[in-house]
């Protein structure tokens, strides 16, 4: 029987998932989807994401991959798999792709978002998608802090030790602070991102509108890489995966 | 030792909870604020709510009273409520009451929002405070619907047959239909509701928004009041108690 490659576009709440990643034991985006698709397909199959989010963070816009059998439409993929699916994530568009196409490596940019809000208590219905502080933050500051990010650099300071990339350069297309009354969203666009580089760089964005660093001191760490020295990263919660981009864009339907 | 009376201003994601009410073996906002509020005050301490919300109603503004000793200030109760409460409760203000004051009694009016997104598939981000329907809407007759509910009526039509209060007359101030985009939000502020009202009048509005109801049908039901016609409840997950208002307001302190 014949297949094509589909890709699909997918939505989740990070909260109840050990990351997008399949491991063992453990409750992950991978995994879930992957069953999903198996009961449609009435076998095991593997899919390919474009961004591996981490423990928590959340999706609007992840891109995965996979091989289905050719008589099984996109619109097919997106009613069945949906069906099978748990309530934190869903299918949102799927579309067929060229045997060869690799979401991971042809994807152009990334855009994410983090979401924080300057409250004194906590917010139930609220927290679960934003980073709630309990103190002022100085946004001007983070602002030209964040317009500083802008360009090719070396993000060496902003990954992990544990970085396996041999390059620790990357190109940040976008990155601006907007305000609404008590909240503030951050938002990240770039050709690809180290490991934790999304919330190693708003963790020190923050230290930033807390007065704990200075610009200029924000400024230093683009200036001299050093693997892993900016942070501690901030939570997941508030992060959220909004857009995969291709150049031409996938004709995802639903 | 003196005690004094506290109101208290609750949040909380419904999703979790079989209602406000404390029942036998199922997890209540009831049973968790007590419990809270007995770990500060050393020993069982009973609430009262101004509005029993159901099985997964949401609210951002529930109002709830308790005794306490006098050493306790508000702004204690707000920490350290907040502090033993699980993620999905919070306590966002506290104040201190005339021991007489009853905050269901005294309350003036209570002000609820529903809010329905139209999207062809699920959105797992938002499916938690929302209800999807999958079908276009015909808003401009939803919201000549929701005008008619304005004023005292006998809202027999949209209370359920166990409805318990002798009278069925209330009195809605306003019950109006905003829009955005794909969103729509209604809200309904009333001196009082009967038993599933709110989730009633949402579901009839939207056999209205969905053609199978005519304003004329929906301005019957008002006209001839008849137990537990209307409906079928819309799901509570759309349901959020906004605010119940006091005259004065109560000074709420965090």
């Amino acid at each position: 029987m014949e297949s094509h490659k589909i890709a699909a576009l997918l939505e989740y709440d990070g909260t109840g998932f050990s990351g997008f990643q399949r491991q063992p034991g453990v409750r992950t985006v991978q995994r879930e989807v992957e069953a999903a698709i198996a009961r449609l397909a009435g076998g095991e199959t593997g899919i390919h994401a474009a961004s591996r989010t981490d423990a928590g963070v959340h999706a609007r816009g992840q891109v995965i991959s996979f091989w289905i059998r050719e008589t099984v439409s996109p619109e097919v993929v997106v009613k069945a798999v949906n069906y099978y699916l748990p309530e934190d994530v869903a299918v949102k568009g799927a579309c067929v792709i060229d045997k060869d196409f690799d979401v991971r490596r042809r994807a152009t940019s990334r855009c994410y978002h983090y979401r924080i809000v300057s409250r004194r208590n906590r917010t139930p219905l609220d927290d679960r998608f934003n980073l709630v502080v309990h103190a002022g933050l100085d946004v001007p500051a983070m602002r030209e802090a964040a317009r500083l990010l802008q360009g090719t650099h070396d993000f060496a300071s902003f990954a992990t030790s544990l970085e396996e990339s041999e390059s620790t350069v990357r190109t940040v297309h976008e990155a601006r602070v907007r305000q609404t009354e008590d909240s503030m969203e951050l938002s990240i666009v770039a050709n690809a991102f180290l490991r934790h580089q999304v919330r190693n760089t708003v963790g020190q964005l923050l230290r930033v509108g807390l007065g704990r660093c200075s610009v200029d001191g924000f400024s230093e760490l683009l200036n001299r890489p050093r693997r892993g020295t900016a942070g501690p990263a901030a939570p997941a919660r508030g992060l959220c995966l909004m857009q995969v981009q291709y150049q031409p864009a996938l004709p995802f339907a639903s």
